[in-house]
């Protein structure tokens, strides 16, 4: 049996840059599908391409409206291919109106002297050491994921008294497992509640607008990882007046930082 | 007498989505335009397209290739509308190869719950109290800025003593004094020399390959900096196999973050 999540990226090739998918109920968000899906069709659009030069380095997805039930078509293009890199322009439109866009950069990594500057956060519960997470009922596709947090959870109940930060620290894999690639990386980028949540512990309406993923992982990295929890870590940078950032890491075995990820958030009071 | 920045960045239209320009030989990098430029442009050209709805939110900038002196065509379309946010996608090309491609959000914004979450660094000595930066000869552009660095200024010698962090802390404003606005705030989150600089105090070929700013500054938070220094704080995350990411916060009058950006740049040992 297939996982749902390769079920949910799958697309047909319909054209030169063109293929054609169609949104998946396990993946389904409170409205329309979840971002992190849409952002692993529109990478896996690069990645199954035939001009793909290497792997991807950099991606940036834009929610450009919502995005209805059912079928929908993916243009990528390979605007410009240079010796070791390579620059897409990618879109996801629905009967001809445009629900996503997206940038990606690929590259052919060549060894070089490597070191991290953040650090993974230390002494924290290994994942069997923590509670898995009950999923809200209203969002399908979290139950997708194993999520298992050590600080910083969806505020139940929404008491509305201000928090002075939004970190989120959670142990997160598919459920069920599935080997980390790069397309489930550029989901998990965005499996980050909005901070607001956290922030305000008040729910109003809140939407990613645009995210931003780098990927460090390489084929050796993501290999290491396998179907293990990945660490991610989330807070907020500043809200002013209907949209805030968030930043988030994922950090995978060996206190490796996998791929870092910034969005742009809607917000309502 | 106009201020280079404004030259730089000026556009004629061209047709309905178009727009020509030219390179500006006081922005020159070592070799082709300073990278913020080329950014602060292709944001130029959503912001006087006729169609542009609100300010820019996000954008996120592509470097595909070397950009050479000389004239380029802008394209910029704004690829859907929606009530409160517009969302572009722009490049520039030089005899029809693309030399960057962007996207933008744009946005009407309303007032709503606003708070800080990052902080900037206090006990920092005023700009007035630090010695402005000797512009390195080969990088004209650098001349265009004050920059006056409280720490992490360019290795002086780069005498190949790594360090453990790179970290800068810089006031900057454009030389001559330019009020500012969200052409030359994107240009600034470009202005941070690449992190592996000061990290291994070692000279090596490096470049942005894609940047992305979002914005949190309107019309009054610009209408209130004015002319007077930005504080930048720019920093490393992860180095690793050819390319690394490193973060600036863009810090404004009142401790007010007027932008964040985040880029994902190619290096060699």
């Amino acid at each position: 049996m297939s996982h749902a999540f390769d079920d949910a990226i799958t697309l047909t090739p319909a054209g030169e840059h063109a293929f054609t998918g169609a949104t998946h109920p396990a993946y389904a968000n409170m409205v329309g599908p979840f971002g992190g899906i849409t952002s692993a069709i529109l990478l896996q659009a690069a990645l199954s391409h035939p001009a793909r030069l290497g792997a991807p380095i950099a991606l940036t997805v834009n929610f450009a409206g919502p995005i209805a039930d059912g079928p929908f078509t993916v243009q990528a293009r390979p605007v410009r291919t240079n010796r070791s890199t390579q620059h897409w322009q990618i879109d996801l439109a629905q009967d001809g109106i445009v629900g996503a866009t997206a940038t990606a950069v690929f590259a052919e990594r060549r060894p070089t002297w490597s070191a991290p500057e953040a650090q993974p956060p230390a002494g924290l519960p290994s994942p069997e050491a923590v509670t898995a997470a009950e999923p809200p009922r209203a969002l399908p596709w979290v139950r997708c994921y194993d999520m298992r947090f050590i600080d910083g959870a969806l505020p139940d109940p929404f008491d509305g008294i201000e928090q002075p930060h939004a970190t989120t620290r959670v142990w997160l894999r598919d459920e069920p497992p599935r080997p980390l690639d790069f397309t489930s990386l550029a989901a998990v980028c965005d499996a980050f509640f909005p901070r607001v949540f956290s922030r305000r512990r008040q729910f109003a309406p809140a939407g990613t607008v645009t995210m931003t993923c780098f990927f460090h992982a390489d084929a050796a990295l993501l290999a290491a990882q396998g179907t293990r929890h990945v660490l991610g870590v989330a807070r907020g940078l500043n809200y002013r007046h209907g949209y805030f950032d968030q930043s988030a890491e994922i950090w995978g075995e060996g206190g490796q930082l996998l791929a870092s990820s910034h969005q742009m958030v809607y917000f309502r009071d």
